[in-house]
């Protein structure tokens, strides 16, 4: 038995349905840049879902880092600073990118993964003394989290209260923004984050495409020259048909975007359940596709022969917490198997 | 009849076999961010056309610009700047990207849309008031060059000794390398090119890839940390994989990289000899995948009901240059039907 | 008898009414960073010169390429492009401090050493392909020009009605704007300049300061957070008062920015006249401090075992042109010393 | 009796040796941007206090925060980082300015205001997720710290060992290294420092020049082109002499470097003790120039009268810490009428 992966939600390709819709639009001539026809009808299958208030625009991208560089350099003047949690994508998993574009970070406190609005009052105050402090800017916030925990609609909407109170730009990274929505924790729609944040990006990578994350400007003051950014930054495709088509499915009549990621979602319920009916606790909630078990070091080494994951970190000298991701691929019966393995691993 | 677009070389998808590779591959686990077994092998691949001397390093990224902006931008400190000629695509095509990552383009005048030794001198010369000039530092050009012309192995030599005798980095911008070497005009090889610069890419978008461009460092002392920057720029894919595929399918028993490159320059040889022999001129040598015919306006305007293509330069009050740009996907009956038409178009 | 330069008009120290004042106001305790009595007080001085319609600010920094750096990125997106003729201080003389903060330079041709409105509508033409091309945004003039021309009234005129016209903002480097106002060719002032440009500077270093140029900001929408800019890019001094006291200096009762630059010019008027009497040539006008005489090489080598001065270029092969520059220090005998020099030097 | 400014060591202009030292060398001409003959005496001046084993370069730039823009842009690559302390000059004090070049801070815990081993050791592992993560290259540390403390030669020699054992760069800032040196607590000279560090630099603003910072570069490897880094980052000044003039007069016959920092010691000391023997607490011990003492607030609202401070924090309901900082022109009188009206102030 080959070992079967849990350490992240990008190790397959793509849903199928997305190779078959590149295969039968392959021939055709497009227009390049992201004008083709598959990406203006991805945008308003996209906008469909954002309200009737919206009056923004919907660029696609490559990479998640990508998403990020280009919303936050194309609406910050050079002495503007990004706060952050420091368990933040931007601040510890993209090489210094925002810094590179010439933008300060700085780092908040989280809560669960989060950031609070107290949090940013705090920062604020801390960073006030202008102009030999960079001044705070723009909020970044990731849902789901890195940790895999869910804004609720109440929290995005105090935050998004202070931003607005305060001349915040607020930005959402959405990697993992499928698996949010459908977390059982979630009572918030797109169109509810579209009418509450300034900008965000509709992760593809981690729900079913091969690639791509569609960022969505909803503040009008906002759009002006955006596909500059996307050209200076190295982010738009020749072939933008690419990230087109994968949108298209993501959001068409089989509603992949929603389906896949709770299906993701529901293989990490079932291990979290499984795991804690063995009698293991968990280090954190398990709010969308990621679960954090406490094991023993013991059984941690018996598991590692069949599956591979992440140790996360010691729990104590016996124990350790280790992570695993669930994807729109995790076949149910490997994570039987793991739940089979874990009781044989048991001393 | 639906037009048929001469506009560019990137309007259709990708070949079927790369197609069929992707679906192939699609469900089995893979490593993420380049490590996967695809973009080790591809990489292997193309290191076996590179000859024996070669001791550099092989990295996958999603766009030509993302591919300039990495090489150049991790091997040149602040103060130092890049020669290019003004036709070059990171001088006019890139949305300033290289001056975004803080460094100076020094214009060279170019002979055939080509840098020439002569022309670097007298730039050298000119930009030496130190430390009140930025320092020349790097010499970028584009094979084939952004005019469809190509460099001759004694002109690349020429260029590559000039660039070690001052100090120079030597970069080339392969968007449609696979043209240039597929040319009648060409007399290098891929190891020719790895022995002679110290950083050049392979265009995959431009030959039948989806996307992916693939980097080839050279000189291995450019190759320390050179993922750091991939990641910072936003320029690595989470599924590495859709990159290595498309390389492993470019770069194996087929050939594509090669037979398709040859296919386009074909179709343009052929319309270049065939409007050639109804007596129209060209505004230069077709030496790879694009042609300038001149014709009268009213046969571009004929033209224009059943093919696209850019109107490139007026040439006189009644005639003007066109661009017709050919590609791997090119049907042989668009290129004849195109003849026909100039012919029932004629005055 | 030393060597006495004719390099540059930068050689000496400072005017000594400026260190007269200097030491006056020692020991008197003060605010820094450029909120000291004696900053409000030059900038209120110079404010007085920028018409009642005036409603901008003033800043005050240490050298002219941070005058340049933190005007210019305070008011550009990273997309945005500067049009400056290739001669222009920041194109060739600034090691590459605009591209430094992310912004490409857009070369446009020169007339006589100045941008002319015809050849920003061409650059403007050239650049339009978006958003491939960075897009002009900010149009770069010094003036006095780095080869001593000026600007005329009309010129400005023309310049600021196509720039409003075209929307892109217009800025003048002053680094010899003392030089430029003093001219016989001048008809503006202070206050045409201030009502025409968006942001400008006044050079303090050429015209009797120990260093020190003003920024004046003159579009009210450009002075949002300037203060961020020059503390960010090293420009703010703790000790503010070493420039505003200069200013004040400047533009005290004595009229010092006026009467020095009117000195300078003077003596390079007295030297363009009496090479010209002995018969000899010049390569330009000479409108400010800056002198550009044809003379036989053998004259020049003897003329050098006395004067330093820059040889600018070939003429022939027996003559070259040489530059001279004067300042508010150049003493008259050492005028009239290099025209008895000539003199003798004659074969 | 005015209000007298303990708020910061800036507030005054230069030592009469200095002015007296511009105004005797006016008007003889010199060579610009560095090349005078004061920068050269200067900086071998310097240059005698770093010990025989020195073979690095000396510059002299108008501002800290541009010694600390040039000194660490000029020797990272884009995907390097800096680790400080989050009372770092360069995390909160300059806006900015290091990301604006492009590099990201890695805040490190104080002890002591203090930059340790052990601390820096634990910022490492935590930024060892290669290349998802920046890498961690220089370590910046100011002497005296931002809260007055000071290395001793043990803390330093420690730094720098791991620093070389795990290839970082040292980069000291020495805004206050005279403070520093002439601590009671200091037993560490010029010439340690510059075996110790990668570079570092000497403050001349806060010790009685008009503005000045001296950068010493001290390993070899980092000399090359620093001056093209000066010159683009805006810091090098036409008048050159300015600087070099302030150096002679520090590092001349009357060790004016060592004297002014022993004075402005010397009054912080007697404020402390005074301080002290009326019963009141430090919140810090008093090393360099800085005096942090807890007072009740009725106190603190007397002494602002006559005084002006920072409230620096609240130290509880009744109390809080203020800052007291004393220069190299902090008349003793000024010092002993605070320590009366301390007394008179007494509840």
């Amino acid at each position: 038995m080959a070992t079967f992966s849990f350490l992240d939600d990008y190790s397959e390709g793509a849903h199928p349905d997305i190779l078959r819709a590149l295969t039968e639009t392959n021939l055709a001539q497009q227009a390049p840049y992201g004008s083709d026809d598959h990406s203006i009808d991805a945008a308003s299958r996209i906008e469909a879902h954002l309200g009737d208030a919206f009056e923004g625009a919907i660029h696609f991208v490559a990479s998640g880092t990508m998403a990020n560089i280009v919303s936050i350099s194309s609406c910050l003047r050079p002495h503007e600073a990004v706060l952050a949690v420091g368990s933040g994508h931007i601040v510890v998993r993209e090489a210094g990118a925002i810094e590179a574009t010439g933008h300060k970070l700085i780092v908040v406190p989280a809560v669960d993964g989060k950031i609070t609005p107290r949090n940013i009052e705090e920062a604020l105050a801390a960073n006030s003394h202008f102009p030999h402090m960079a001044k705070p800017r723009l909020i970044y916030l990731s849902n789901a989290t890195e940790t895999g925990t869910v804004y609720t609609l109440a929290e995005l909407r105090e935050i998004s209260a202070l931003a607005r109170q305060r001349g915040l730009i607020l930005f959402l990274d959405g990697a993992r923004l499928g698996a949010a929505l459908a977390s059982h924790r979630n009572d918030a729609t797109l169109a509810d984050i579209a009418s509450l944040v300034d900008l965000f990006w509709i992760g593809g990578t981690k729900v079913g495409a091969l690639l791509g994350e569609a960022i969505v400007v909803c503040n009008p003051a906002l759009k002006d020259d955006f596909a500059f950014h996307l050209k200076q930054r190295g982010g738009m495709l020749a072939k933008g048909r690419l990230l087109g088509i994968q949108f298209q499915a993501l959001f068409g009549d089989s509603h992949l975007f929603s389906s896949l990621a709770r299906h993701a979602n529901a293989m990490a319920a079932k291990l979290a359940a499984g795991i804690a009916s063995h009698g293991y606790g968990l280090a954190a909630q398990t709010e969308t596709n990621q679960v954090f078990p406490i094991l023993p070091n013991a059984v941690v080494a018996a598991l590692q022969k069949d599956f591979a994951f992440y140790v996360w970190a010691p729990a104590d000298d016996d124990h350790s917490v280790i992570r695993l991701v669930t994807s729109w691929a995790t076949p149910e019966d490997q994570v039987d198997a793991f739940l089979a393995r874990l009781v044989s691993a048991q001393p």
